[in-house]
């Protein structure tokens, strides 16, 4: 499969290493020239769960790519999503499939303003990343990836993609209910992902503060309104639970929007939190939890001199 | 007049030794033992707007005083109140005034268990100050302490007390509307105060933020609506542009609330914006701001391990 990976960052590069070792045609696009560099001089360097491997892989900014390709990978932030549909416009044919496992809500909306609601791809993942430096990668888990096709009865292509996946040892696997496991990331992420990064604590001082219950139910309550507005069930007290769950296994750990802060990048609030704000205004509920969240996120990165 | 000071931290010692100073007898009562021991070896050392001095003033815990006094100043922290008054029962006659300039809502109520509602002088002030080391203090500004009593026809013990602390340099001035000054402080208080302490900065980059008129009219409409239900009436608009003229005299200033967590102290959070969101459930109001506040003020006090 003759695939491009959009957004070469430490999940792209994890993805994009598996899917070559797999027997596919990958290239990487990047916007980074440090890192494109670093690529084209030395390499791709990724280590999967624990063991080191460089290869020598196709990388290049979109504009520099003149193919087409099959199926393409975004792994852009949130943020970035609308300027690399712009950027990759170039390398569709009627018939590329554009597979999207980006954190947060309302993103077939947007994809599905450049691409045919059969070729959308839409999917989560807990495979886990992180970028060493410039060429350098790590990668972690073991999957799966659960993805669905946008148009149900277009099933067939998404699950070629789902063979190749689970062939590259990526554990992909076809979801009935891919939209109920985005709502239910979406407020992992909503919760200990927001509240971490606001408190400035990792996930197990999160859960041990006398509080937690409260803000879980208060931010979750306010997520399944809008999911349900959106035909997603989301039942609180299960996705309390199930919070509870995923804290308890990944302990010690700073989310990823903690680590934005940290390293003065943007946060993706506004794709969690921040639409169910917003929906929640359009559709005449209130939202003061995700509401002032979002605030106050926003606030912190404007005192960190965070530009937006 | 016989004064005693309840709660001896940088403005009780800067009251005490204003008052001292201006002629009058005055007994600082305090319960730590490291301060208590060092202004009886070493005398009291302050620094009134930059001039130090040293004085011996009367010091003790107050089990260990056993008179009792014409006027009591309470200096306590909110949370602190309550114990006090138990402490200082023995001290009182029944003429003894008890001055409560504390910040926070709700002291009245509490006083008013002990204390008979004509010999209460409720108040705010401006003067502010730091404790430099045990024994060692410093004191700034120029006022005023604006009071008034309780029960507003037994004026004339407390005109007494404000010409005392006039005499003395304080500024003492009678208020005909002790209860708007002390709810648009709270105001102060339940905004900024809490907001920086919440996103770890100080005032000035607080208002720089692009969140401060959301979130302080969020949280001052809170205010008002309570304030309203107990016949005061607080303007948002002019609380915020208040809010804003204060924001912009003080600048680059840390909240005492910031300072609180800094230094791993409980924070006021419970009488400032836990009142308002606590009353607004009695009477029925929604207050998520207030509310919200309060959970994530506790929970980076779980965080950083401070018990309350």
């Amino acid at each position: 499969m003759k695939i491009a990976i959009a957004g070469s960052g430490a999940l792209g590069c994890g993805f994009g290493y598996m899917m070559q070792k797999g027997g596919n045609d990958v290239t990487l696009l990047d916007f980074w020239e440090e890192h494109i560099k670093a690529i084209k001089e030395n390499g791709l360097s990724v280590t999967v769960n624990g063991k080191e491997d460089n290869v020598i892989i196709p990388v290049g900014k979109p504009e520099e790519i003149k193919d087409t390709f099959d199926t393409i990978f975004i792994f852009t932030k949130s943020m970035g999503l609308r300027n690399m549909l712009e950027k990759i416009k170039h390398m569709l044919t009627e018939e590329t499939k554009v597979v999207c496992l980006l954190n947060g809500l309302g993103h077939a909306d947007t994809i599905s303003e450049y691409i045919p609601k059969k070729n959308i791809i839409m999917g989560t993942t807990v495979w886990t990343g992180g970028l060493d430096a410039p060429g350098k990668t790590h990668f972690m888990g073991e999957g799966p990836v659960e993805v669905q096709n946008s148009d149900e009865n277009e099933e067939e292509g998404t699950r070629q993609v789902v063979k190749m996946m689970a062939d590259c040892g990526l554990n992909g696997i076809y979801s009935q209910n891919v939209h109920f496991t985005t709502w239910r990331k979406a407020c992992v992420n909503g919760t200990m992902n927001a509240l971490c990064s606001l408190l400035d604590c990792n996930i197990k001082q999160l859960f041990e503060t006398s509080q937690i219950d409260e803000l879980n139910h208060g931010i979750v309550s306010e997520f399944s309104r809008i999911a349900e507005t959106e035909g997603i069930k989301l039942d609180v007290e299960e996705i309390v639970n199930y919070l509870k769950a995923t804290a308890e296994k990944v302990g010690g750990h700073y989310p990823s929007m903690h680590q934005d802060l940290k390293n003065k990048r943007p946060t993706e609030i506004d794709f969690l939190n921040g639409v169910v704000a917003k929906e929640s205004e359009v559709k005449g509920f209130e939202a003061p939890y995700c509401k002032q969240i979002t605030q106050l996120i926003h606030a912190k990165e404007d005192i960190l001199g965070i530009k937006r």
